[in-house]
């Protein structure tokens, strides 16, 4: 495939996104909730949050795709998450998993292992840390910033995706895409992105938009992460620092055009 | 009444808000808290957010309006809401109540429906899908964006004022604020509003601070609407996108003046 | 010390603060919880938000800063903060405590108070109103924000720094930072500050970050409310309102220099 053909492929999920305004059911932490809703809006999506669990069965039910964000985790969340999951599951609805901080408690690190069990993902997105954390392979994380290179996650995401037959994305300053068979690598990005919270949920959430109206899980969550890394490498050559990137985040993902993804695309398959 | 008057009393009331900076009491969602708290500071009241019922009394107590949103709603913060609301009523201070998301799930309508009866709205603000599922006339909208236009809610709204004297906004294009004998239409704002996350919750809020300084629930809610979409439309003129937007709009509505106000103005009653 | 050795001190910090990205645990609002950890990544800390029962000991025994701060306070939340609090003690992790709104509410009142006992922090940031009624000067505050300036809460301040042998910061026009013996009076910032919700609760996660790396809790206290007020002045400088404002306060904590401190630095100590 060309990177012609990439950057045409992601193109056409964009318009899809645009056209299709799917829904997307949220049950994230309270840090990146209006940032996350903002993200989708200005992508094109519908989000929705909702975390009661009177009525996470329901609103999944309408959902084209729910993603679970253990970020500010409580227990009566997780149960929300499982129930919210099962329809899902039921449905053929695409879940997106964030395990935020796995490995940095026990409660996060169980609580993400056992969603991977109890509400299937079709993807995973975490940094390094947490993604070895969620293999086993790691303990002892600092918070919920990454201590580790993407490549350094490489292996605990092939293992990841195919014991949960999902794809896995490592985010880092080159993203690792990873089915089980084969690895995308995505080196969109800017070094001012990890100076602002949440945009690891950012990229989660727009995966889930991605999921909505692709079929293939790795197409999806490769081609959420390009849009991720070049709105933001179009964000940062405007910006002086992590707020006005803010703003030029969200503006640049709601004026992304096909020559801004043709231009910038760095994406290739090993 | 000319649009001139009707300007002054709009100014009138943002003057009287400067002046006067009314305690807004807002049990409201996850997503919209910091921003419906700037909007509120911006535009020259004292917001607080108070959700435990070991103090909501209290608080309800001191505040000069009650602004309740389901948006992330749930049973604790129902309670809560109702709580807060018994001692609102007493006081005779006003209630605003925003249904987010009804018609959306079970959940959602049937408590927006139960505060209609335990926290006795002054002003009831939602989009048509809201406003049409509040009145029972409607089920199954799509998430928490509307999929009508606000004339289409007419009479619901209308209903709705008749049945618990109340007013009732419906915001779209064209804003529609209903009382039991009049229709009061508001036709400022702009397209890039809707890519915003929770602007209906802000617009829900600032009517909480105009319901504080104005005595009439239906001519609160017009104000409010007015500067809601004048302010959109100074900020959307100098804005690229949804993030920009957000960071122009916070201004203009703490620069708006009263030339703003007259030149802009597109309010008529019916 | 002359004002040069001051700005030095301040700056010393803010580049131990860079280097060292200490992870400050935060127990706080749900209004802030987004623009403190967006606030402490631009300064160069590692925030992190944990709340769950399950798993605050665990966070706050790898922290090197903890802040509680009870702006949507409800009682699950006060156990958490308590049991972090006792975990901190025990590892000599300094505790910062924010005490939003006591004085509105007998729970907020009393929570505040327990907390000193329960979880006895090493810095108290509050206004005037929130320190007085801490102290058992005041009752009935106005919701959150401030009905005294700064001077008025000198002696409550005092007594606090006393019976709890803590630094406590009242923030006003005019900072008092204030010890058992002597007070550090800080004069930067701006007007527009107040107008931006939640600013008094990034002094306090600020505060977190350089008791990170500053062993006096008055100085670490003085250093963090003249950064504020440093970055808060700059920001205001190119800003029309307090969207803008919020905007150009991250981007200035994030470019930060030596002699932005040595140019506008107004520290005195009485």
């Amino acid at each position: 495939m060309t990177t012609h053909d990439r950057a045409a492929a992601v193109w056409n999920d964009v318009q899809a996104i645009r056209a299709q305004a799917p829904l997307v059911h949220n049950i994230t932490n309270y840090v990146v909730m209006n940032t996350t809703a903002n993200a989708l809006l200005a992508l094109g999506a519908s989000p929705v949050m909702a975390h009661a669990e009177d009525e996470v069965e329901e609103m999944a039910g309408i959902a084209r795709a729910l993603v679970l964000n253990i970020g500010t985790l409580s227990a009566p969340w997780v149960e929300a998450m499982i129930k919210a999951g099962r329809v899902a599951c039921r449905n053929g609805c695409p879940i997106v998993l964030d395990p935020v901080g796995a490995g940095a408690t026990r409660f996060r690190t169980v609580t993400a292992q056992r969603l991977l069990h109890e509400a299937p993902p079709a993807i995973i997105r975490g940094n390094a840390s947490e993604i070895r954390a969620l293999a086993g392979a790691e303990r002892g994380t600092k918070g919920v910033d990454s201590t580790h290179g993407s490549e350094e996650a490489l292996g605990a995401a092939q293992a990841l995706a195919k014991d949960y037959r999902c794809a896995v994305t490592v985010s880092g300053a080159t993203d690792l895409i990873v089915s089980e068979s084969a690895v995308i690598r995505v080196s969109n990005g800017h070094p001012m992105m990890p100076r602002v919270t949440g945009l690891g949920c950012t990229a989660t959430a727009l995966t889930g938009a991605f999921a909505a109206v692709n079929p293939s899980p790795q197409l999806a969550a490769a081609h959420a992460m390009a849009v991720m890394g070049i709105a933001g490498e179009i964000a940062a050559a405007r910006s002086e620092g992590p707020g006005s990137f803010q703003v030029n985040f969200l503006d640049a993902l709601f004026l992304l055009d096909e020559s801004d993804i043709r231009g910038r695309l760095r994406m290739e398959e090993a």
